[in-house]
């Protein structure tokens, strides 16, 4: 058995002993395994007690639900098992007064007699006590009747609207009716794609094939009522949900609130997937879904499968189920929302266009066609380093750069800063490896700095220095991890230091284009300490890195631009 | 693969569609998968929005934190693939203004490229975007340095943080200064007792044996950083908080926030074990926790295990904790309670005790032992009933039961509605079977008619009709499920009756053990209807119910005493 536990006859205990520290609102009686709402109240001054519980294995029920607006008490049985008469009175008698108490049983024969019984002995003892069946289980519709039918899921919904009844003052009778009217109109079927496996027994409760599932199954891990081949989320929901109308007698115009309800193991994605198809269905059969709710409320421990409850509401209804509760387990909202979807927005022009003057744009279009002929030169070179340690996609990655680059628009030369900022942009959309986003993130980030229409070397070193930091920033790089980087930092500090001293820019660059081949040699003796090389190791030793050899390239072809 | 999903190329088009329709503050973008909080202001009146998101498969992360208050959007990509620059760059239009986005992305190449692309194009295009990367997992801290770890669960605490920041109106670089705070104090480190199954993929990304679990897993259904043998709750909270503690330089008197993250497979049960373990471990370090939560907050699927996070906090931090928000998967409150449990109240003493007078308790004693001495002597035809198609514990019930009324004290016989209650009281501690909640329920009940001292022969009456249907109550059953109500119905309906028409009790009671005995005898040719012996059929045909048969036992026994 996997299982975070410790002793599997403690888990009951140590669950709840758990969950009231994290909840401040509740706390644990020392002889019961009974959880009560905080501050208790004089008996006198009590509401009506809303108390439900059962066999433990269903969380967040019942524990969850107990809150203001909501349960008084929840009883926690062992796993699966009815809990025992005392603890039922313990929870009658530490939260209910003169007023009475109503009790939610699921409809188990040992949750009805345990339950019943405690009722009876309360009764006699003063504090009026009724119990409310929930028996909402429509999977066995063919062959049981109605009351006897097990309580499953929508149980939840008669806590939501007994509990708010009692909240708003109502008197006993009045919250039993409210309940019974919920329960009335209650109806749910399971599906269960696997077992669950009760931390006692140590082993599933049932096997399964690959391919089956069971179909109305119950909430204790127990077999469904058919076993069939797996069908695809869609299908299950539909047969599920035309069980669960007809045993409603669900019509055009009918209105419901749906709980699609996770049986554990089931993750958010599945039941969000299942809960757009119910939507759908009930839509395509003209219901009105006034409330819905997806989730896990009443689970069978790691149980992958999920159940659908409709309960027939109006708006008296609906107002309870909307009531405020402070009960950490219900989800609260439930109104509906629209699938329609918003329009994205419409990426803005970030790339301004102009109409250059004069020498600059020929200049910028030919320097940018030197590096993209370099390139295209070095794809096999770069392909090979690559593929040391890499997945040696650099060199056609570099390759088509270079393409996209000479299929830029006249009019993406205008500027420097238009041309690096249009660079930028084709080769995100031209290389799907890591150097689109490295090298499209550098030469947007450089054009920040190059507005002039011709700026001086001071903003060029600036813009190039600005580059090579993005790049640091995106990929989490430092020089000496065997990157671009080893290349690029060297190069960008050379060409600030040297323009600082008034060596003309041509001649600076050239100066960089060097610091980076020095750079890029060191790389050879460097290990790889990022992303998927860093687990490879030694293999990339003894040659350059790929990507400062990149960078060696098109900044020599550069500087012999001059 | 077994999922509740349709086609796994559409899983995360699908559950958005689902999604944003169970929650009418959300919306879907049409060409992205990108979840919007509504309604969608003017860009100009934009606060700071707060973006997330990477690959799907981490539900509720991160939709379900879209909200006031916390995410402005979500970005989901394929499951456990970072989504696009394009998609990126929608939700910061959509949801941003000249007020900024903060992207909060958790560590991973793929995540850092696109969204880091993405927010330098949106701020080349007007919008101030930066990026906060979170990286708390501290399973690597002994190999890889801070900055190069994973982002895991603790970046949620993030997302509450900077979107309550941005809520409250904060500038962009103070809702960056506060998320980078955030992520500095930040530690988590998992536990996997199990592999996920990739929707796309269909089968778990590795195997694990039965007794294994896996330390210092991310969340994207990998292994960890060491397979070890499966151990305790207890004993695997204490390793991992170790690490955590070490990695956050924890030391008494230290504030924090600890986040019980469970990774999808995990039922609440042993999340909660797993939070009493670590609440335990931070107090006896003398450590104080401001805040905790337990939930599944940032999943792997239905990954089996769960990381611990916690965060070292301040009351600013705090008050960010403690805002509210709109967004459906943030858990609120987080205030920690006490375990220390309540006294349960101790039943009152329902029964009452006088002190009788006249011979009517030695008369009512003599009748109850009748009844006991006759419940012994059918023990063994009792039990031959109830084998055929019941647990065959009936006899032996019987018997205990007339052994606790044997020993009950002598003003347990003062009244009729005394010597009733204190046989109830009896036999429900005496009978483990559900023999025992039923006869003790319906003693009490008919306890409630006889409140005079000398009940007359209507009482009686009222209280035998009351008890059966109490019975009736209780189990659910009715005349014709083969129960012990086939002999008890026709009883107090031929004691109803003959009492009606003047004939005196004693001899009314004979006739209602008459009819209980032709009533027992009918049931010979009923099949059960109810529990599990509903399931044995036939086997029980041609025998009486071993229930009524009990009934024919202790009424023929009064109808002796009459």
């Amino acid at each position: 058995m996997k299982k975070l536990v410790n002793d599997p006859r403690a888990v009951v205990r140590q669950m709840l002993e758990g969950l009231v520290e994290l909840n401040p609102a509740l706390a644990l009686l020392d002889r019961e395994d009974v959880v009560v709402r905080l501050p208790i109240a004089p008996p006198a001054e009590r509401p009506v007690a809303v108390i439900s519980g059962g066999g433990s294995g269903h969380e967040p029920a019942h524990a969850g639900y107990v809150g203001d607006g909501m349960l008084a008490a929840a009883v926690a049985g062992d796993v699966f098992t009815s809990p025992s008469v005392d603890a039922v009175l313990a929870a009658i008698h530490a939260t209910a007064g003169p007023r009475g108490a109503v009790l939610v049983v699921k409809n188990y024969t040992g949750d009805r007699l345990n339950f019943g019984l405690a009722a009876e002995m309360a009764t006699a003892a003063g504090i009026p006590t009724r119990m409310v069946i929930v028996a909402d289980d429509a999977a066995l519709r063919d062959t049981v009747e109605r009351g006897h039918r097990r309580g499953i899921a929508g149980t939840v919904l008669v806590h939501k609207v007994a509990g708010a009844a009692a909240a708003a003052g109502l008197p006993l009778d009045a919250v039993v009716d409210e309940a019974t009217r919920v329960g009335a109109g209650l109806a749910s079927m399971g599906v269960a794609l696997g077992a669950c496996t009760v931390p006692a027994a140590g082993r599933p409760g049932f096997s399964i094939g690959d391919d089956e599932m069971e179909l109305g199954l119950g909430i204790h891990g127990e077999q469904g009522v058919r076993r069939l081949s797996l069908q695809p989320a869609d299908a299950i929901v539909d047969s599920i949900l035309a069980t669960v109308l007809d045993d409603l007698s669900g019509a055009p115009g009918d209105r419901v609130a749906l709980l699609v309800n996770g049986l554990g193991g089931t993750p958010p994605m599945e039941l969000a997937i299942v809960s757009r198809r119910a939507m759908d269905v009930l839509r395509e059969r003209e219901i009105r879904i006034e409330r819905a709710w997806c989730g896990n409320f009443m689970t069978a421990l790691e149980m992958p499968g999920c159940s659908l409850t409709l309960l027939r509401v109006n708006d008296a209804m609906l107002a309870r189920l909307d009531a405020p509760t402070g009960a950490s387990a219900w989800p609260g909202r439930g109104q509906v929302g629209s699938r329609l979807p918003l329009p994205a927005p419409s990426e803005p022009a970030t790339v301004r266009r102009g109409r250059g003057a004069g020498p600059l744009p020929a200049q910028l279009r030919g320097a940018a066609h030197l590096v993209a002929d370099a390139l295209d030169a070095a794809q096999d070179e770069l392909t090979a380093l690559d593929s040391r340690a890499g997945d040696g996609d650099l060199g056609i990655s570099m390759a088509r750069g270079a393409a996209a680059i000479r299929s830029l628009p006249d009019d993406a030369w205008d500027t420097p800063a238009i041309a690096l900022a249009a660079m930028g942009h084709a080769l995100r959309r031209a290389i799907a490896g890591s150097s689109g986003p490295f090298y499209a993130t550098a030469l947007i980030r450089a054009a920040r700095h190059l507005d002039a229409e011709a700026p001086g070397a001071e903003d060029w070193a600036r813009a190039f220095t600005d580059a090579v930091a993005s790049i640091g920033a995106l990929g989490g790089a430092k020089p000496g991890d065997r990157t671009m980087l080893d290349a690029l930092a060297p190069a960008a500090q050379t060409l600030a230091e040297q323009v600082r001293q008034g060596v003309p820019l041509a001649e600076a660059w050239r100066g960089a284009s060097l610091a980076a081949e020095q750079g890029c040699l060191a790389t050879a003796s460097m290990r790889p300490r990022l992303g998927r090389a860093a687990y490879l190791g030694d293999r990339a030793l003894g040659a350059a890195d790929a990507g400062a050899s990149a960078v060696v390239v098109w900044m020599r072809a550069l500087a012999g631009a001059g």
